[in-house]
């Protein structure tokens, strides 16, 4: 069975993800546009300043940014890039549990609000991990903490425990309505990750939890725990005016790569991410 | 009587130039947004990649562009900048011959397929002249080479002749109707300018014509003739990521920073560009 190789695999769907699709289409490559539920752009009220649209809402603006890239027959793939590892001739990525197969990467995951927890970085795979649907397997019949900062947390924590992990579920709001009678429930957020003999511990405000794994869900996954090794410069991807990371092939475009952080600076910044995509992968593959 | 200053004179009305414009105007600065007649977008057939329209013309695409600038209260002013002055606190523009002042300078004239011939930088201001309604009158009594690329040549030549200059009219096609019976016409176009005693000596096929100033009007101005010392790079104008050139308060965007030369990259350079203008004065003056 031959293997489906995709040529640019799209992280995000705003007006950066949307542009980059609609221009990689143009250029004839396959696109896969991934994209989580959120985009901050449909909770404006009104934009004035992306040229052609003049007192629209930002809802509005998103569904014909979406109609325009549904016309050309884009579809957006709804879920979580849990990770991208790259092979020099390919990307392998981690979505919603499926590995998918990509030539070049654009990554326009918006601004990630999420701040990382001290030991995050340094556990992730061996402790912490950002997609219970992947590796919820290797936890069956060990202990879980899921911090859930998403809709879906308690649904994940009832899949985890559904396969037979414990799950103590943590989450700022009461997430407890549908929550499997056997997840243990707590209020509050994780202040940090440390090693405890061959587990973890895991902190929520005063107390200590020993737990195997530390399954963080979050939204959007920071892009230097999604990519090892991915340059960032204040806080943001660093990307040169080609929209080019340190990573061959990888590409940033969008919110992600730093202000302003505006709807024509992403629109742009995705054009010419998958622009360069397509131009990398006639000259290289 | 106080001068009138500009926070941002924005020289060009393409994607690029009318994104500046919706851009410093969103921020509150007063805008001035000057541009010549032609701009490629109007022609193309059909435009499919810049998000939010699909299978539109260029003509259609540019209508609402300048429909949106208009609703903000922006006013396209036809004409050209011959060049601009850049005086530390505020340039001076040359528009048709009027002098304007201006904080900030967004370039976004496009790409100009302008070629400079032989000696043309080099006796600029001093035998070479963009500007016959600027320059004209020191010419009373002599005599002129006008090398009309413009449509509007013929009414220059016929401008100066009018005013006591004595004019030989140059254009590849054949643009003598409507041209002062005493403008001497000659097909063809000029190769070189160059020295010739106290006056100048300009190559037009196997030609010599001996004058005391070449007026070259072509559409649109090299970017490096416009302003003193403005640093290109491959042919482009030189930018960084905030579209700063190496003159502070001087801001280009759109094609003239090289490619891709795309109406979404345009856009998005014209957003960066103004707002970064706007801080500029915001923090420096």
């Amino acid at each position: 069975m031959e293997e489906q190789i995709t040529d640019i695999a799209i992280i995000g769907a705003g007006p950066a993800g949307l542009s980059a699709a609609v221009n990689g289409a143009a250029r004839g490559k396959t696109v896969r546009l991934l994209s989580g539920e959120s985009n901050y752009l449909t909770k404006a009220e009104r934009v004035d300043n992306y040229l052609g649209f003049y007192q629209v809402t930002g809802e509005q603006m998103m569904k014909q940014f979406l109609h325009h890239a549904n016309q050309m027959g884009i579809v957006l793939e709804k879920g979580k890039v849990a990770n991208v590892l790259a092979l020099g001739d390919r990307f392998l990525l981690n979505f919603n549990g499926e590995i998918l197969s990509a030539k070049t990467v654009v990554l326009a995951s918006g601004v990630s609000k999420a701040k990382e927890i001290p030991g995050e970085r340094e556990y992730l795979g061996q402790g912490v991990s950002y997609c219970a649907t992947c590796d919820g397997m290797l936890y069956r019949g060990k202990e879980a903490v899921v911090w859930g900062m998403s809709q879906e947390s308690a649904q994940e924590a009832n899949f985890l425990q559904e396969i037979g992990v414990n799950v103590h579920h943590i989450s700022t709001p009461q997430r407890t309505e549908g929550l499997h009678p056997q997840v243990k429930f707590m209020q509050g957020s994780v202040q940090q990750i440390t090693k405890e003999g061959d587990r973890f511990a895991v902190l929520v405000k005063d107390r200590k939890i020993i737990t195997d794994v530390l399954f963080i869900l979050r939204d959007s996954i920071s892009p230097n725990s999604l990519i090892e090794g991915l340059e960032t410069q204040d806080g943001y991807i660093a990307v040169n005016r080609w929209m080019e990371t340190n990573i061959p092939g990888f590409y940033a475009a969008g919110d992600c790569t730093g202000k302003p952080l505006q709807i024509s600076k992403a629109v742009g910044e995705g054009l010419i991410a998958a622009q360069q995509a397509a131009k990398y992968i006639d000259e290289k593959m």
